[in-house]
């Protein structure tokens, strides 16, 4: 828990999402998209937990990986035509951006937040729903996801939530502009080969496999890997010379930390680490 | 057509390219490298006719797709040996360098077009010819398609046209520092495989297949479309928070676009939407 | 040779490092890691060599291409259990910045240096070898080639000495988290798949290979090679505007060089041409 806390409370009922913390594996966090009967369409409310969510975890700092999967028959069908599409229609122009805004505010706060975020999909990634799992850090699939950012399906741009940013430092400014133009699904032997997918499973598996990466990552080095994805964060929008000096300042901080006094006492006493993600 | 002209012409004959408008398609603009007996070797006419026309159909706003194709047994061979490579030897150094920006200007010129362009690629795409492949937003190939970044092989440097910034961005830095450094051709099936090919095709079928997706281009959400590609060329450069935020404000301006409430209108009546790109 | 030196002296002796010089391939060094019985551990003597040396290599500008290899049954096992985790345990923290600059300074060092590098890699790139092998302009490996980047299982950060800048510009931000954040170790095929290898040999001739594409590069259009490199390097970090502009630059400046006049008179007098590297 953070030694540095103000006045914001803790939000006792999500009523957009479901939240679990797993007994067993402490600092994991699942997050459920659980609208099922509607694949998992993502309302007004829904994106807002989701910006609410992630500031308030990343201010609490319990959490040490977060698993991001949704309910039913897929992952996510992206925001709802019904209640996203329809009521846009009739938003004046700064509501508008307020909307876009914060959508935009999830895939940062994502991208931004200080523990490793696994999506775990099967079936469809659909709009929003695939700018989610692409801001993801990882992407743990089966053999029946299928990757689809339509946004210029509805007539609007495939740069939604920062697509246009991510997908070609992903897969390659190529392939990028022909996913986000065209709008077609990218079926999982596809996004495997083009690394959109970070880990294929067996198919029905994806969900029980993130669940294994998180408590990987939560149970390990926790402070190493919450740096390592600043850094790849970070350095994305550096220049070599800052990236390198951002690295050694990084990393002369964390000789300094108990997990590297740690590995280096096992390996000289010939035992497993005891991480404490500190 | 634009509603904003000024005093600016129109140019009835392209002396150095074939420029052709598909009467079955509208905004559908055919370039064609057309001097097959040469392999489409590039001249100064031709990269001043290329950089012009760009400036032209961009001005124009009725092209909404663009095929680049070339005559004959390839795409392109680059510059011609005798007519450019030959006369630089002789020019002044404020000349030479005027050249070198004129065909840097091209691939700008390509990279910010406000409309999607195909290269529908057939045997040799060499030197420059490789570049304008690069540049484009779709490649279609066959086959037989060869992309060769001969630059060093005749003393030059493998960053020509942008293709030192490009070619990282597309294939990743591994692959393009041995492709331009070393000038060895990279064969269809490398290209498919390091994602250099959008499309590959049937033998043969390059041009047709690059036509069909120009007109679906044209004849889909075509605002929506050359807004992907904005934002795809401008967040190469920008960092996350921006690119956010240009996403969020450009989503927001096609939420009152007349094709996205086409969208919504035409799912609800359940038919399909009648496109208008605007 | 330079003909700008200054006081700096040549160093005659490299304690910590094996430097040869190829006396049948001019311009070709070799530097090899040469502590087998440590599977050529790096010590705070082998990082220090290896910037000092790369930095005199650059001023006396007698070399154009440089393999890095490692003795032994590996490559490089990356920064010495003993003498480098334990003596950093008890550094303050200056010193403990000084030295995660130094093997940044490193990387740097071949990322600028004014030849290409070929790392020639075999068995473990593990830790800072695979970063080594990573900066390189080529990574010519055999079967038995296996990159860990396993910082994080010492609890360290993925991101040292710039590998969160440069593997996710190598192999994408997908690939590139996974790798840097787990620390499992990347074996041959996977690595060529990612874009990782930049020549895969048959086993045991990854050394052999290596040389081969160094004496190529040393012997052809040096100075063109070098100004590649350059704009690659550079590119990464320049927005496209700027980028076609530095191209622009550059190629004006080589069609003043004496290779490219070579080529044009070699091409028209049906021969091969005699490249100077100037």
């Amino acid at each position: 828990m953070s030694p540095f806390t103000g006045s914001a409370g803790h939000t006792g009922t999500w009523h957009h999402l479901r939240v679990t913390c797993d007994d067993t594996a402490e600092g994991v966090v699942t997050v459920t998209l659980a609208r099922p009967d509607k694949l998992n369409a993502l309302t007004f409310g829904a994106y807002a937990d989701l910006r609410d969510l992630l500031a308030e975890l990343a201010r609490e700092k319990k959490t040490r990986a977060l698993v991001l999967a949704g309910e039913g028959r897929g992952f996510c069908s992206g925001g709802d035509v019904d209640e996203i599409i329809g009521a846009t229609l009739g938003m004046d122009t700064a509501r508008i951006l307020d909307f876009n805004r914060m959508t935009g505010q999830v895939v940062r706060a994502i991208r931004e937040a200080p523990f490793p975020v696994v999506a775990a999909v099967h079936g469809a990634a659909a709009g929003a729903g695939a700018v989610l799992a692409l801001a993801a850090d990882f992407r743990v699939a089966d053999p029946t996801a299928r990757f689809a950012f339509l946004f210029t399906r509805v007539g609007l741009s495939g740069g939604d939530m920062g697509a246009a940013y991510l997908l070609p430092r992903v897969v390659g400014l190529g392939h990028a502009t022909r996913i986000l133009m065209l709008g077609d699904p990218v079926r999982a032997p596809e996004a495997e080969r083009i690394g959109l997918i970070s880990q294929l499973t067996e198919e029905g598996q994806a969900h029980e496999a993130a669940q294994r990466l998180a408590r990987r990552l939560a149970e390990g080095p926790a402070l190493a890997y919450a740096q390592t994805k600043a850094l790849l964060t970070a350095e994305l929008d550096l220049p070599l010379a800052a990236a390198v000096e951002m690295d050694a300042a990084t990393q002369a901080l964390l000789m300094h930390s108990a997990d590297y006094a740690e590995f280096h006492a096992a390996f000289t006493e010939k035992r497993n680490p005891k991480w404490q993600g500190r």
